[in-house]
């Protein structure tokens, strides 16, 4: 059976623990609110998965183009950002420098693709270390960094990192995944700088923003011509549903929906970080997106996660297994004021207010 | 961007020649007639997509194995037949043979996976060729058969090369993904075959019979662990959406609707046969399933492709660029009883009645 080691694993946590009551899960990242007509836009799906999904993407690609301001000759849709990243590291040809603490999942893919990693680390605040990659740049053909960061939660503006390494004709993969949370992400997106820089790839995805996971679309940005054919070459046939498709046809234009989001976000991370600021044992990292990272004192993160999960029904995301992280480490979603608040006084409870 | 050679290019053709009006595509073979509460079994999996779907597919693997009286164990779910067909490549060893002419996606996975392909041909009437299995047997791995076979429609009972591979220690891979069309189909699947022959892999999908491509789910099916662990290490995570997870719980249990399925389509293909038969200028090869094979006499199946995509916006598939077929073969799904009584009138009237 498959076995990895992410968050979003409420169903196995279920399983070996025979939980009958509902669970209020931290551990997967999304938004907990999603736009308000999705059933209506899942019905006109209906029809449209009696067709074979047009194997070009062609609408689709011009709905995520419109909704970016880019071209859709710079997009290519996937089957989750999952799917990208795995095309990604079918087509790299030199070692992936790789900077840690990091989602798992990067690593994995470049392994089954035999990508050679070259291990690269934030700064001890989770901050971009330049110096690091100036140090190893010639080691890598391409750098990847996930902005804002998962897990840490830090974003930053990485133009002058893509300068560095445009210079050295290196490729910078940015996953962009939560950069809508962020509250003025135009000051950290580099999603404009693809019209300008063709050794630049940005990973994006309807998954976390826009709260619905199981619908599976993410895409993938580029300008570099050569990369996207060789993308398009290894790619699967139909890999995107119908449901995918249509619904992108609409929620791109939810604009309330979508500034009500990043209102929501930007007052509600404030106030969550403030709470957990005031619970003992714990040290609490900045953050500008819709999940923090925090440092137990006295607890590991294991049995935290046990006692939320038997006493609170809580689960959030033991952190122990990112590389440069260690067994005090947890993550929790940012979710609903209503949840955040359960949250804050199970954590006080366990870990004395 | 993306190019392959197989049909459902509907939206390319469309695209190519600026078509306005409805093209009845007899390219894609899917059922024209889908399960009835789609829409409500959809619905359901609303709620689903706001949560990551289960990694492990626990639930539909069950429901999958109920379906097939099958054990959840052998069963991996999969976004459509293909990304089942392309991670079985990922996890082959050595050489594939390939029972030509067939479906050229298997090729395609073969080749971007670097799997050495060892071309074997159906005989002249399409049926098996069990000497020339005999006469190559030891320069393959594995054998890789679709029963019936996309394009030429035949089906056979393979449980003789089952047998013949298994005292070789090879691996029988059998497309079973046109099966449920075929009649009395018990006396042709391999399905329950897999609980003894360890040497079997069998693929399927819901996106032929319940004629729903756009839903994107498929199966592979083997009692071989090695093989199936080798499989779920390779498979990348959330592959299936929420939509397809949801509709198998109900689909598969839809008795009346797959008796009548199969009562229709033996009805039909008799019909169509019959009437094709009639036609001047083509010869007919025997179906047991949802499409028919056809060779030309006089045009070529590019001017009639044109011909009836520009005159009659009837969309056929061009079958030239199968291996061992040539520019006069073409192939044409079986629909619903009044589209096929249109594609016959225009048989007709451009070949000649």
């Amino acid at each position: 059976m498959i076995e990895l080691g992410h968050g979003a694993d409420a169903s196995s946590m279920i399983l070996k623990y025979g939980k009958k009551e509902e669970i209020v899960d931290f551990s997967a990242n999304i938004n907990p609110y999603t736009p308000e007509n999705i059933e209506k836009y899942v019905l006109e799906g209906v029809r449209e998965s009696k067709k074979y999904p047009d194997i070009a993407y062609t609408d689709l690609r011009k709905d995520i183009g419109n909704y970016l301001h880019l071209k859709e000759e710079y997009i290519i849709p996937g089957n989750g950002a999952s799917e990208i990243i795995y095309l990604l590291m079918k087509a790299l040809d030199g070692p992936l420098g790789m900077m840690h603490p990091t989602f798992s999942e990067y690593e994995r893919a470049a392994k089954l693709n035999h990508v050679e990693i070259i291990d690269l680390y934030f700064k001890e605040d989770f901050k971009i270390n330049k110096k690091e990659i100036e140090k190893k740049i010639d080691s890598f053909e391409a750098l990847f960094i996930c902005n804002p960061n998962n897990p840490t939660g830090n974003v930053e503006n990485l133009k002058e990192i893509l300068e560095m390494l445009k210079k050295k004709n290196k490729l910078l993969i940015v996953d962009e995944t939560f950069m809508e949370f962020v509250y003025e992400n135009e000051k950290y997106t580099l999603v404009q700088d693809i019209k300008e820089y063709d050794n630049l790839f940005i990973i994006k995805a309807i998954t976390k923003f826009f709260g619905l996971p199981g619908i599976r679309l993410g895409y993938g940005i580029t300008s570099n011509e050569a990369l996207l054919n060789k993308i398009w070459h290894y790619k699967e046939p139909w890999s995107v549903n119908s449901f995918a498709e249509k619904i992108c046809k609409y929620i791109f234009k939810e604009e309330r929906y979508i500034q009500n989001t990043k209102d929501y976000f930007k007052e509600e991370i404030s106030f969550l970080l403030r709470e957990l600021k005031k619970i003992k044992n714990i040290e609490v990292f900045e953050s500008h997106t819709n999940f923090i990272l925090l440092k137990l004192k006295k607890h590991t993160a294991k049995e935290l996660k046990e006692k939320l999960f038997l006493e609170k029904n809580i689960l959030i995301r033991d952190a122990s297994n990112f590389k440069g992280l260690n067994e005090k480490y947890i993550r929790v979603a940012v979710k609903k004021r209503k949840e955040n608040e359960t949250l804050i006084c199970a954590l006080n409870e366990i870990l004395g207010g």
